[in-house]
């Protein structure tokens, strides 16, 4: 899914200017509060070289007292780091009760260099994002605030800032061997990325994926992201009504020092937290805390090209190929014994039906089954949410398809409030093990979120308005739900960054036009099981 | 840990009686309670074969009212559930809402087997631990309570109840050849029962083992263990005073169809549960509802024969032995560049310092470390507790006794109220956790606990009282230590079931002989070494 993020994101000069002046302020105060409340944070900024990791941290810490804060600069192991368990070193450098630990690359590092340069067994890797679990778990559990940032920018972005380095002598020397590997093997990475969120993204411990072209907005977005993080935890610390930076300044060298004081002669014990987990604690603040802490102008569905059509002979000529080819993908499912899952999710009359019945069309009938999934009734109702989805799984040799499905409890469940904030943000570890369980096991998991303008959904709601035989299929609930567009969309953005893995990825399916959906959705579907069963021949 | 269980708790046939209906009644009542709580409950019976699992789960049952319980027996899976995912045929057994399932067997029944009979790789059984621990902490996290029972009992009692069974014609049948396997191969399956219970044991889901020499015993040990954590969730049901069971009968029938005809129509949701995870909601409740979980009777220190003693003159000759055996290991330590952690814990006044002594008089000084843990001080307290371990572990190539230890936050801590219930009790699993990191890293584990009894610490405390150059070692908290005697002999005895490991094994030393205990102490370091590095020869 990161291929999909939005990365002209801007902010022009003034405006940066205008904001910064604002997060500086907050941040230093919120220094200060986290000093008092002895909440220990952890800050990690990942991404891809040549993203500029650094200067943004410069800038976030430029304004803080460097008594409360410690940057740590993540290398290869030394000799001497490498006589311990590997996480020692990291363990080393936690922060006390109170401080901010601010990470330039972290522990992190090693597991995706191991998973690109293949240097362990897969049993090995997992092992080791066991061991980062755990980790952060034991931190959370013990209070500290986590938040992982991925500085993320495109392929020739990279190429073009790498250019401009090694174009002068005096910068060249900043593009290291490593990072030209990186660059030539960006897609690898790039999966290697999504696994690695996949595994380690946790309520507790959240992966936040930053758009890293324009340096303004970076900056920003990781501000909010931390002032959130920061202000969910331990509230917003009033900020004094001050004529001068300078007197804020000295201020704050009282309170600290009256702090360190108090931790030298050992008087103070960790404030108790509100609830071990983070869920809790979130629940316990603001309700829009963790919607903010992915910042609300990253999203991979805006940047969706929705003029893309089909002519209705293409569509035909591609339709027929593409139905007799699933039909031989259908017979292999079976002699080969693998199970498929195959989800649609997506808009309100974004088509997903009609793409289902393109699929089904020339599948031997035998072959799958549909579960169209709407509010859970009777036993579903009574049992945990993943329960309904784990009854309705095929067996080996079968495909399954869910017109909606699981996640419904990360998109309607959480606009709609069905489910708690606790609940919902949970989810999103949840079902990368459910699916993870899945893949496992050997199936074959698929999907697609077919994706609509508002526009288009409104010419379609006034159509089924119209068109007596389509009436049944508007609702008032489908006009109360057009309502809440960007808080669907919203939801789906950080759907589609949070549970998009390398083996099961989420498709977008431009919508707008019913034949290119209908088409590149039969030609996806037909590659992933071409890629997993064998190409066949028509 | 298991083979130091107290198999002999016992409990006559008249206390029997009398407990029995009073735990009946009270759970019959606590089941209509979690009715309309709309709370699930899972509780595993696993066990030795010939441990009677069947007819505890059949006592535990008797009275309850079917409506709201299933029972499930777990045999191997039928083919068509091998269609499926390993979990897809327990998912599908997971209780509704207020309901109870009771398994006999369970998912840990193929764990065990894939463990036992390496029918699958390390790093396979490991992934299948972890779907374990997902699938328990998913339905904790929706409120369900879980508890997870091993019925031990010592092999020769196995083999006394096979033959008995064996016997008699009518009841030949009941000994398998699996159950034969196992009893051929008890050694292994104790070390695979441990590591198991290692893995999956969570404040969510703990384990219980329960001595089940005595069908009684058992059977009251396993309602105490399945009431006090209901009430610990919903609270106590208060029970109706009423003349006869018919009429309890009759009363909880009518509330029993409300509640299903609730279900039926579909109207009511789960009750919002007090916190998502169960340190919380434990600590919401009375203070011992944790200790209670693990039954009272339950102890391996109990067990331990104090009076086991050692000539001076055998003491001299083998303590010499032991010690050039100990020096030459050291150096194979180095050479190896294995690092090894010796932990020391146990009563006040137990010896560790002396026999610490024994240990080091001999080594290369430049082959060791000895850290001493007492209350945490500076940057140690103003961390995770367990940082100050991390940072004293050893390189590869050095040994670090520590007497006392990152055990000290679940006997201290937990005793003195130092660390919350919901922070001890998640610390067992830390705990393991750190110790297998330890372990995978190539780190030799060996724990002891030096076991006195309350006599033999008064005789040594009045002694230090007299002795002058002892004087010193005697504090006004050692006797106050010495008043909480039970608390910490429960807080240990729970210690040593939760946290031994076949890598990481607790060894008991009987201390009250000073001569015995330093002899054992170092004849099983001795070994140990000689395990992991190779034998030496004097």
């Amino acid at each position: 899914m990161l291929e999909q993020i939005d990365l002209d994101l801007r902010l022009n000069k003034h405006e940066y200017r205008q904001r910064l002046v604002d997060l500086q302020t907050r941040l230093y105060h919120m220094e200060q509060a986290l000093f008092e409340a002895r909440v220990p944070a952890l800050f990690l900024f990942e991404g891809w070289a040549g993203a500029a990791k650094v200067r943004t941290i410069s800038v976030i810490t430029r304004r803080l007292d460097p008594r409360g804060l410690r940057v740590h600069s993540i290398t290869p192991p030394r000799t001497y780091e490498l006589q311990y368990p590997w996480l020692y070193r990291f363990w080393l450098k936690t922060p006390s009760y109170g401080q901010i630990a601010i990470f330039d690359r972290s522990w992190y590092r090693q597991v995706l260099a191991e998973r690109v340069r293949q240097e362990v067994t897969v049993a090995d890797w997992r092992s080791h994002c066991e061991d980062i679990v755990a980790f952060e778990r034991q931190l959370a559990d013990d209070g500290a605030v986590i938040l992982k940032f991925w500085l993320h920018i495109s392929r020739g972005e990279q190429g073009r800032r790498f250019k401009k380095l090694l174009g002068d002598k005096t910068t060249a020397w900043q593009v290291t061997e490593d990072d030209q590997w990186q660059h030539r093997h960006y897609d690898e990475v790039r999966d290697a990325v999504e696994d690695m969120i996949a595994r380690t993204d946790m309520p507790y411990a959240p992966w936040i994926v930053l758009p890293a072209t324009s340096a303004h907005y970076v900056r920003v977005a990781a501000f909010d992201a931390i002032l959130n993080a920061l202000e969910a935890r331990i509230g917003r610390p009033s900020l004094p009504d001050l004529a001068s930076r300078e007197e804020m300044l000295d201020t704050s060298g009282v309170s600290f020092r009256r702090g360190l004081d108090l931790l030298r002669t050992g008087g103070a014990r960790p404030i108790p937290l509100p609830a071990p987990h983070n869920g809790a604690s979130v629940e316990a603040s603001s309700p829009d805390a963790h919607a903010s802490i992915s910042p609300a102008g990253v999203s991979v569905l805006r940047r969706v090209d929705l003029s893309r059509k089909l002519d209705a002979r293409t569509y035909d000529r591609k339709l027929n190929q593409l139905q007799a080819k699933l039909r031989l993908l259908g017979f292999q499912v079976y002699l080969q014994k693998r199970p498929v899952v195959i989800v649609f999710e997506g808009w309100d009359a974004a088509g997903k039906g009609g793409t289902i019945q393109r699929i089904t069309e020339k599948l031997d009938p035998r072959s799958y089954v549909v579960h169209a999934i709407a509010a859970p009734t009777g036993e579903d109702k009574a049992h945990h949410y993943l329960y309904r989805f784990w009854r309705r799984l095929p067996p080996r040799g079968q495909i399954a398809m869910f017109d909606r499905s699981w996640y419904g409890r990360v998109l309607v469940e959480r606009v709609e409030g069905f489910a708690r904030p606790d609940e919902w943000q949970r989810a999103y570890a949840e079902i990368n093990e459910f699916e993870r369980q899945l893949v496992e096991f050997g199936t074959v998991v698929v999907k697609f979120w077919l994706h609509l303008s508002p526009e288009e959904q409104l010419r379609r709601f006034e159509e089924r308005q119209t068109i007596p035989y389509k009436a049944w299929k508007l609702t008032d609930e489908d006009w109360r739900n057009r309502e809440k567009w960007s808080q669907y969309e919203q939801a789906a953005d950080e759907m589609l960054l949070r549970t998009s893995t390398p083996a099961a990825p989420w498709t977008i399916v431009e919508a707008d036009d019913k034949r290119f959906a209908r088409i590149k959705t039969l030609r996806t579907l037909v590659r992933r099981l071409e890629a997993e069963l064998g190409k066949v021949k028509l």
